[in-house]
């Protein structure tokens, strides 16, 4: 009896897996925080205040890209080095960061560790888990190297070489990891490149090959045939290719005469513009049109990509797409009358899409909880702007209608905890909060009982 | 070969009960239209129009509510009628029907038309589904016979008597039937009388008794103690009776001090004003307070109601109750690390859980295109006020922000689109789309391919 209970005890006072990742993120916010709030990061030499510093930290670890003040206004070059260095630790994740530090340190990596990492990567073994972690270090520094190289090329023509540099950096990291960080200033995001040929290009790259997940760009570079592909790969290029062009086609169609959007700019322009609203809701952030400017229909529109995401065991947030992929999937299954889900000539486990089911149904009541606790302490607002905040914090996206700065003070902790839960995924934080799966057998269960849904 | 060719052919040509189903409503409602469309059904003489009589006919059928014409205002009392009975076929289900017709004229019921009504009744078993049949006329007309009664009595004192009775019969058949369709006028629906405690209390009995599911009536009927009901029965119970006292407890705080609606009421008027913000989402559509007037988190509290709805196999629409109980115990359960779903000392079955997750998901997809299409066909008009609509319809709830009327011609049919969709059950629908359910024994299976999702 009292061995029993001792075990218990022992039970309750050890971290889950996932207990030990939101605490570790959580830490991360917290310093970050305390580095943002001191007066050398602002450039008035005046503290942002706490709030904001944990709101500015938490969306910068979770690479979402809400700001309550200007990035490349307001922080000195030392606090814009500090969310940039929050930005990559976020991005790659912490379980990463820390196994580079176990790496170069030559600690051994015990299996416990290794299990953590796996729910920080959400990957399938944990074979080869350590050799993985390398690789992702290794390829995002040369993506992140690349794309910064040829920003620079272009922020070069415009400021002197440090601004250059740290320009062409920050922005390359930004859009590698999703997080929608920009020095642009005046909360202008991208929108004097909106018809640069280079920017986009090397943005839009930055921002697909970062939310398609490490595991598809390992799978990608070994330069198989399609058809040799994973099928997770193939669902997560199919799906990010149908999400991209329907955003495009959508944009370019119903914006082609807005005037306060595409209606003005060139054809050229008008391409480029679309296209980066296609790939932007991947929970990139950065936007080179005036969102707020946007028609309904394009804002709701935006909403639902954003809701969806990028890919898994990427620096993307939302639902993701495969999760989507998995339920149309399913959905045209029943439609067909078939027993079984199948794609690529695979059939796809019914586990699998109950847990694609589950994430749908948590993310969509999570956003609708939020959104009705800020229609309340955000009552002045209008309701798509609270619910495309919502989405877009959730989402990790980091688009805004522009009511981040004006949220109250509830409406920011609110917002910053939605990032929060975005990040580290729904699932994740159900399962933290919950308690040691219990063993089942041995244990009276319950019999069946009948219950009509729907 | 050809055997099976011709089998194939003649599978194809016999209708599933589900598509029996779809067509079905679809009959009554194109019979329901024609006679709106006469001249006779108008006040002013002259035809309202086609695609407004198909929007009227498909809300009374659908028991939706939504009204493009003011019912009291503009209909004259043979059109009133034909809605009154559009309605009670709707609520009662024209599979009810058909079975009254197939027992007065004494015709057997087949097996095959045992099925379609068990589709179109949800019911768990065939056998004793005739007597329940007769069990759901006989309470019906008894319950909608009482209410009658003593909204008469109310009626009497303000209009003579062939008004009061048609008022009377009219109302508590509407409020039974949860159609929301009602004859006061001027689009006031029950305004008038938000702090009368007769119509408050009847009107609230008829709407919840209605929207509780026959199922349940019969097991309270027998007069159980509440332990020894089903657990369908205690599901639904406590779910409608938490959602209600939500509604009711935030409609209270929310409106408190909202000079339009219960500001300048007495307790009394607020007490009951709330109540009946409680009740009438359970897909009843008539309203008390003006809805247009309410706070925007009063306005998206209401949205979240109105898509879960009444209960299974009654006359209210939504997702149901039972759908939403049963996906929140089951997130009780994953946080609690249990295995299985438990209530009320039993097991809910993990295919129920996955039918219910279904449900939501195919749901929220449908509001989510429903409302992109009206961003763009209604651009003109507020987010908050479509997305609302589309909620209503999808729901068949008939509460409205006041654009019903001034929707565009696209507009109005796919929001009788959305009431069909809503009444006969979306799942229906893609079951009816469907083909006849494929025997995979024999056939080559494929393989099980890895996804990550979420
Ligand atoms: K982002
Ligand atoms: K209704």
């Amino acid at each position: 009896m009292i061995t029993i209970e001792q075990n218990n005890t022992i039970n309750n006072y050890r971290l889950n897996p996932a207990q030990i990742l939101v605490l570790g993120f959580a830490s991360i916010i917290l310093l970050g925080a305390i580095l943002l709030n001191l007066p050398i990061a602002s450039k008035t030499g005046e503290s942002v205040g706490f709030v904001n510093s944990i709101f500015t930290a938490t969306s910068a670890v979770c690479v979402t890209g809400l700001v309550v003040v200007d990035t490349g206004t307001y922080w000195t070059m030392f606090g814009q080095i500090v969310i940039l260095m929050l930005i990559q630790i976020g991005g790659l994740g912490f379980m990463t960061m820390a196994t580079l530090v176990a790496f170069v340190i030559g600690k051994r990596i015990s299996l416990r560790e290794r299990l953590i990492m796996q729910e920080a990567l959400n990957q399938f073994n944990i074979s080869g888990l350590v050799r993985l972690t390398k690789h992702i270090l290794f390829t995002t520094f040369i993506i992140e190297g690349i794309g910064a190289f040829f920003l620079y090329l272009k922020f070069i023509q415009e400021y002197e070489a440090p601004k250059a540099i740290l320009f062409g950096i920050f922005h390359s990291v930004s859009a590698f990891c999703n997080a929608g960080f920009d020095l642009i200033g005046e909360g202008r995001s991208l929108t004097p490149y909106v018809d640069d040929i280079l920017v986009n290009v090397i943005i839009w790259l930055l921002i697909v090959i970062g939310g398609m997940g490490f595991t598809v760009i390992m799978d990608l570079l070994t330069f198989k045939k399609f058809s040799r592909l994973t099928l997770h790969t193939k669902l997560v290029l199919s799906i990010t290719g149908i999400l991209i062009l329907t955003g495009f086609a959508f944009s370019f169609i119903v914006e082609f005469n807005n005037p306060d959007t595409l209606g003005n700019l060139s054809i050229k322009g008008k391409l480029l513009g679309s296209m980066f609203q296609g790939i932007t809701p991947r929970t990139a952030g950065f936007n080179t049109l005036p969102m707020d400017k946007l028609r309904m229909a394009s804002k709701f529109f935006i909403i639902i990509l954003m809701f969806i995401g990028g890919s898994p065991s990427s620096t993307a947030g939302g639902i993701k797409t495969t999760t989507v992929g998995v339920l149309i999937l399913s959905i045209i299954s029943i439609i067909r009358g078939k027993n079984d889900t199948e794609v690529f000539n695979r059939r796809i486990a019914k586990d699998v899409i109950n847990r694609a089911l589950a994430i749908a149904v948590i993310g969509m009541l999570w956003v609708a909880v939020v959104t009705m606790i800020l229609s309340i302490t955000e009552a002045n607002k209008d309701f798509l702007d609270i619910f495309f905040e919502t989405v877009s914090a959730f989402g990790t996206v980091g688009l805004s209608l522009g009511i981040t700065s004006k949220l109250s003070l509830i409406g920011k902790l609110v917002i910053s905890l939605t990032m929060f839960a975005g990040r580290v995924g729904t699932l994740t934080i159900v399962f933290a909060l919950g308690r040691k799966q219990q063993n089942n057998k041995g244990l009276i269960r319950y019999p069946e009982g009948k219950v009509m849904v729907g």
